[in-house]
């Protein structure tokens, strides 16, 4: 660290009483000192306290895209400030952004349904930004849910969900999602081995007809969907395959990809077996998976099957067309990074005390050699482990994941430690530990997955927060800890607790690059993000028209009222709304909720959102708008009116 | 302000450069002056700063309570920090805490819903803390769901939500709840008029046949829940009734209620009528309710009517028995705001330039002498306007809410001016505003509902953040910003953006008055807080039993495995999972998460948590923990294998 002529603070205030002079207090309060002793601040409380207040007006420099894990959203949070910005409903319904509560987001978490089920949750884990060239883009952003195996595909320009793909390939995912350097491709690993196309098969025939699979979907850029008649797959071992990642520059065209349970242990508690959690830690090496991503897109059409609708390379073909190696790695590995200029892959193992890094260059080598060491039980090639080692670093207990500040340094947390561990490729050598707070699961620093990372933060994802913050029942926020790594030394500067969700990756990227619309064109399907069908540009066309499918009305949303206010149905009816906000004002956003029957939109300025319910039941069911709009915002309201059949005057609520 | 002799920030940095030594740095890090620079941060920037940071491990001194609008939930957030600590699912499923997706917190909504209607969500406008001899007692909060008219009860042991109740009896509310000093009752008016009972009849009956009320929930403290057979509700006017508030200490046993409609404006946009908002802001004045709930709950079970199993005191019995009175009060009203002490009512009028302040000493002597000035149209005395009023402060442009400091002072927000204006009852005059951004609704102040306010902090929960905050996307954060109230002048220490829920109120209470649970004691009920009567107390009771009701998986969960880990049924099975978690170590959760099953269980250290289902589709599905629990965490997994009906091979997904 630079010497600095620059003074400490409380030395501030010191060489403040010796120098005391009679200067005035500014208007805005106290001295530094009095604070620091009011509320028990030490200096570096004060440098950390400096380091991420973002002033009233002010935004913070980098945005932070966090998974929610099983509260089935995305987090979007401000740094250096660790303000959370917003919730991006995705595998969940959300009332207040009301997605799934309107026919089009609906059909969207329907549409990323298997068949004969409807999910209404999901398992966020990896979140990846969009990247053109090696680079975030600010354009979009991926997720998985691992509980049901799905992939979900976010529009950074609205920041909605605007599909939802699920595959019926395999059972559950966890290593994606992650992209490929030009976002060709979308990568979602298995995790939990089944029988692929999701059939039933008992547990004795695991080994047999249970199997692990990466699905590669392709994403097509300009319509920003993902196109599953272009995606494909390669069958895999039951391995529990697990964190993957892609290779960039050196590695460009490969996918790297961990598994824990080469073991292929299944369990059997209740008959007194051992539980996976030791039967899958027998081995001292699984299997990193080396796939060739690209040769297997150009045969994909060729020299696939297909199963449930996706082409699926089999594991014999991706042996024989050389798409599949292993490598063993040490043990029960997690995280699997590759670095920035893509020519090693880090691997942690769980219940190793190291570090392991591979060498592209090497196992390329080895490949090309055909220097294998023999074949694992279902033929795929083996390379051999040292050959393939650029080198290991000492870094200590529980080893999960790394991540790159793009100065030589490597990140990597320690599970058990409760530690991250700060590392140099010029010596592989541990440089420095801080302690973080507690159970610490993945990293984050901003670019770490892209060619270019920008370094200066990262945010330990913590799992336990015990006594960090005041305890608001048995269930406990996660906590998010800002560390400065600016500095020689890492600097904790914030506690951030998580009261909804938990994190499991996020990637961070400058809030330059994301150019959200303000608002939408009049008339805007927030899903389809064109023109609603049922868009009406003023209030003159509104109306209520009875039609053979139901009684559809036409309505606008203004400050401080909706055309029409009254709406007369009979019961049974099926009631088609279909609203236009005619606002063209920034944050002037309405609602439209009625009493009762579960409707519930949100009416950003300029959307047009529909929804069809069934007017079962009969009554006097008002309806208004849930934004507080304006000072008459009360007073934007009106009145379902749901006649009774036969007459009757009275109708059940 | 005294003026002490501490000196200011930047002035420090000036007396450090004048008396430059050569001091070193310290290790964390720059000068305040160098970080002042470096971020483009004022001297008031630093004051803030140091007043809101809370260092890591350090804990927040208030924890304040919002509602979170539409997206049905509370959030917890540490006061001044600006943290939110956690969100509370109330109306609207959430899967992280497994809310919604266990069968007793189904059990929860759905008794918590109309019949014949699945709501899945709400929107939760005022929350109230419980109360014991006027003070926060930390035990209990209550919120209401405006859009379905239903109030909840979430503990402040667990922070669950172990109660919801729709009276059946009024179509919307907002003005709750509100407690009473002892919380006795807890408050709930009806916004939007509708016959009583929730039937059918048409807009033009409005007059006749459309009615607001109160209702008063009984409190069971013992039991933690509401007692709704001990409950009753007041008929009154089509009014619009709007927000309460209880009398205390002067004013014990009387409730205020606002009114905003009292021209009985029900739009018609579409046949060219004016909209609620112009039909109901004709009058000058509308008519602010007295209630005597005192007397109102001795006669309810003389001289009620039950109305959906409610007891309903009738409008004409109610002014018979001299329960309701009316004040005119201007202009369009919002807010009403009882004073710490009792003695004074203050209504805020949307369209008026004042805020009114009523003494209820006055009032009182009015009814006692029956001094009325007529009645309204539904014979209701009214009480004269000038002789009911302590005062009026000129207060500016859109008052709506007021808080007290517990000093003498007053704050009423001001929605068209967007500011908070402090003012003091010894001259009833404003003597500061402040700006806050934008477009404020409710304002917080610690302990204001009470007889004794903590003053100190004031949060401005704004409905518009704009330009505050990086854009992301057309669906807007909101802003919270806190305000230092503890100086002679107010200063605004922090922007906070929402980003999910729109809060309208929220209560603020020292922290320390917050007792919650670490864990809880094994084969706990979450709902019941008693033993689960499928709890098990270790792996060896763990069992799966058919039974005529279908498959019983009595299940036990601990780092970091399941017993049993493989559960085989055939399709078509009722399949109950039982799971006891035996952590008894504070944060250490788990959960049970079952592919394409939609089944997600939150389990906190020694929960019990019931789920049924039918299992409906054949196939292989991996069940697994979805909180990281430990380095094994991805190994606490298993399978749930549905046999095919007929024993086909091959089930579909």
């Amino acid at each position: 660290m630079k010497k600095l002529i620059a003074i400490s603070i409380a030395t501030a205030a010191l060489v403040v009483v010796a120098c005391r002079t009679n200067l005035r207090q500014h208007s805005t309060g106290e001295s530094v000192k009095g604070l620091m002793q009011a509320r028990g601040l030490t200096e570096a409380d004060v440098n950390a306290a400096l380091k991420t207040y973002v002033p009233p007006g002010k935004q913070d420099s980098f945005l932070m895209f966090a998974s929610g894990g099983h509260s089935g959203d995305v987090i979007v949070i401000g740094v250096p400030s660790m303000r959370i910005l917003k919730y991006i409903a995705v595998f969940t319904p959300e009332p207040w952004q009301g997605y799934g509560y309107d026919d089009d987001t609906k059909k969207v978490l329907e549409e990323g349904s298997p068949k004969g089920a409807t999910l209404t949750w999901g398992d966020v884990h990896h979140p990846a930004l969009s990247q053109t060239n090696g680079e975030y883009d600010g354009q979009y952003l991926f997720v998985n849910d691992k509980a049901n195996a799905r992939v979900a595909v976010i529009s950074l320009k609205d920041f909605n969900t605007h599909q939802i793909v699920h595959s019926g390939l395999i059972a559950a995912d966890h290593g994606g999602t992650f992209v490929t350097p030009d976002t060709e491709y979308v990568m979602e690993p298995a995790q939990y081995a089944a029988p692929l196309g999701g059939g039933y098969s008992p547990l004795n025939t695991y080994q047999q007809k249970y199997r692990g699979a990466v699905i590669f979907w392709k994403f097509d850029r300009a319509k920003g969907l993902i196109d599953k008649s272009k995606s494909f797959a390669i069958e895999l071992p039951p391995y529990g395959q697990d964190l993957s990642n892609s290779g960039k520059l050196a590695s460009d065209g490969y996918a790297f990809i961990n598994s824990f349970n080469t073991e292929m242990a299944t369990g059997g508690t209740l008959e007194g077996k051992p539980a996976m959690e030791s039967g899958a830690s027998q081995n001292d090496m699984d299997y990193l998976h080396v796939i060739n991503w690209k040769k297997a897109a150009e045969l994909a059409n060729s020299k696939s099957t297909v199963i449930q609708g996706m082409r699926v390379i089999p594991q014999q073909t991706a042996i024989e067309e050389g798409l599949l190696y292993f490598i063993p790695e040490p043990k029960s590995p997690h995280g699997v990074d590759v670095t920035p200029d893509g020519k090693y892959i880090c691997v942690s193992g769980k219940l190793d005390t190291h570090e392991t890094i591979y060498s592209f260059a090497k196992i390329k080598s080895l490949i090309d050699s055909k220097a294998f060491v023999g074949k694992d039980r279902y033929g795929v090639p083996i390379l051999p482990f040292k050959e393939s080692l650029h080198g290991q670093v000492e870094i200590g207990l529980g080893p999960l994941h790394t991540q790159f500040d793009g100065h030589g340094f490597a990140y990597t947390s320690l599970f058990i430690e409760s530690k991250v561990a700060k590392w140099s490729f010029n010596d592989m050598k541990v440089v420095e530990k801080i302690p973080v707070h507690y159970n610490v699961g993945h990293l984050c620093i901003p670019g770490s997955d892209t060619e270019h990372p920008y370094g200066k933060y990262l945010v330990s994802l913590d799992k336990w927060s015990l006594d960090r913050f005041k305890n608001v029942g048995p269930l406990l926020p996660q906590n998010e800890q800002l560390i400065d790594i600016a500095g020689e030394k890492m600097q904790l500067l914030y506690d951030m607790p998580l009261g909804l969700g938990e994190p499991h990756y996020a990637e961070m990227i400058p809030a330059e690059k994301i150019n959200a619309l303000p608002f939408y064109k009049t008339g805007t399907n927030q899903v389809s993000n064109e023109r609603d069908r049922f868009a009406i540009g003023s209030e003159k066309e509104a109306r209520i028209e009875r039609r053979p499918d139901g009684v559809h009305i036409y309505m606008t949303a203004i400050r401080s009222h909706y055309v029409p206010d009254q709406i007369v149905v009979k019961q049974g009816d099926v009631v088609h709304i279909h609203v236009t906000s005619l606002e063209q004002t920034q944050d002037a956003t309405h609602g439209l909720a009625i009493d009762g029957y579960n409707v519930n939109l949100s009416l950003e300025p300029g959307k047009t959102n529909n929804v069809t319910f069934v007017a079962a039941r009969a009554g006097t069911f008002p309806f208004y708008c849930t934004e507080f709009c304006s000072a008459l915002h009360l007073e934007m309201a009106g009145y379902l009116l749901v006649e009774p059949k036969g007459g009757v005057a009275r109708g059940g609520m």
